[in-house]
């Protein structure tokens, strides 16, 4: 069977079995969705869902909200698609449509970050709290943690306490040093004003992570202007150095 | 310069010029969008637009309002992303933000469809009607004209007049037979009931565009129940022995 598509997508398509159905004539593998956050970057990627295929999200009720603001989103079927609230710090199983188990346990938490930009009063530098305005997701299978935390604005005792040991965690990988967007002329913020830490320096995220004995690491939701998205410069040599990989799409992990 | 990327992706980065920004730091060559509906596949392109990069967006006033009522689409901020509404039959011209012609005249015209599926009535096939639910594009240099019409219920004498003599025509080949997704256990309702002629047959695609001297006739919105998605099926052979070529992601024509 030949698939009329461009060779990039045919190949991918008949090398990677997530992309064949295995129950039924159009199931997909996906039984659960778990939001960290409303924006378009967390949320955009269910209006690409196969349409009319059973599955859960869970989310915080602020991130509900957004969908139900959004009408958009009715195209995730009310009558298939279940809508779950959970609370930040309550570890709850993610679960079918039918409420069987999936066998994941997941826990969101708050980490620190800054108030949305809609919120921000203006002249005002918004404070760092941990407000639940952004969240990191902790998943676990019984025997592996595994973290996801795309937007973080400060490393934390409580947090790091709980990253320790873990066997993967992909982490804020947005900036290199707090200044780099206006450097480059990019913009006027630094990146503790977006409420991200660097990667750099004594309070940033490569020393921060030095002690914590996570097994695997990974950057995500990394800004265009790192230099760690260049394999050949030095601050990319720098990362692999302190453990750490970049992520790109495509990639796949096994625990 | 080596970007950390999947090697698909980084080939694709280096190959494609469409991705290097040509003014400034952050550009993107897309100076205007025009919408032909207001569906999940019409408009949530829009979300992945590169934020704070000015262009205007073209569209009837229906599909504005659908954008109107979802406050997710505020991410193109309305102060350097215009919305501009558009009457059906009436050629514009496609214009940048700040004005300016970009050299290209689009016309939205209504084709035969069907109303929306929140708009049928219980227990009644809706009337295929040219009501302006479902719209075709004609785009113009001035010199050539190419059409996209991604849903179609039939082929009417004023449609494929419109279309003769065209130097491309992108069409709606949902289907191959009007009972395909019924055959295949994928649905209850045949095409036309969705609003889409098929290809085959004596009413269908292929037969309506014989005698209409297009000189490129490419078909997209492919259903994944459509044979002429495999390269070695005798359909795939038909549709092209009739001069078609089958859409795919990346595709590029020049004309």
């Amino acid at each position: 069977m030949l698939l009329n598509a461009s060779p990039d997508l045919r190949q991918q398509i008949e090398a990677n079995e997530f992309l064949h159905p295995r129950v039924g004539l159009r199931s997909t593998p996906i039984a659960a969705v778990v939001l960290t956050g409303g924006d378009v970057d967390a949320i955009a990627g269910l209006l690409v869902m196969r349409e009319r295929q059973p599955f859960t999200v869970h989310a915080a009720p602020r991130v509900l909200d957004v969908l139900d603001a959004n009408p958009i989103f009715e195209v995730l079927a009310r009558d298939i698609v279940m809508r779950r609230a959970v609370a930040l710090g309550v570890p709850f199983d993610v679960r079918q449509p039918d409420g069987t188990a999936c066998g994941l346990s997941v826990e969101l938490f708050a980490v620190p970050g800054k108030v949305p930009l809609y919120l921000e009063r203006p002249g005002e530098a918004p404070a760092i709290a941990e407000d639940g305005n952004t969240v990191g997701a902790c998943v676990s299978d019984g025997r592996h943690r595994m973290f996801f935390i795309p937007g973080c604005a400060a490393m934390t005792p409580r947090l790091g306490e709980r990253l320790r040991g873990a066997d993967l965690v992909f982490f804020d990988g947005t900036l290199w040093d707090d200044e780099e967007m206006i450097r480059a002329g990019l913009g006027p913020k630094t990146g503790l004003r977006m409420g991200h830490m660097s990667l750099s320096g004594p309070e940033g995220t490569l020393a921060a992570f030095a002690d914590l004995d996570v097994r695997q690491k990974v950057l995500i939701h990394i800004n265009n202007s790192n230099p760690v998205l260049l394999d050949d410069s030095p601050q990319s040599a720098e990362v692999r150095s302190m453990g750490w990989n970049v992520g790109y799409d495509g990639m796949r992990i096994e625990l």
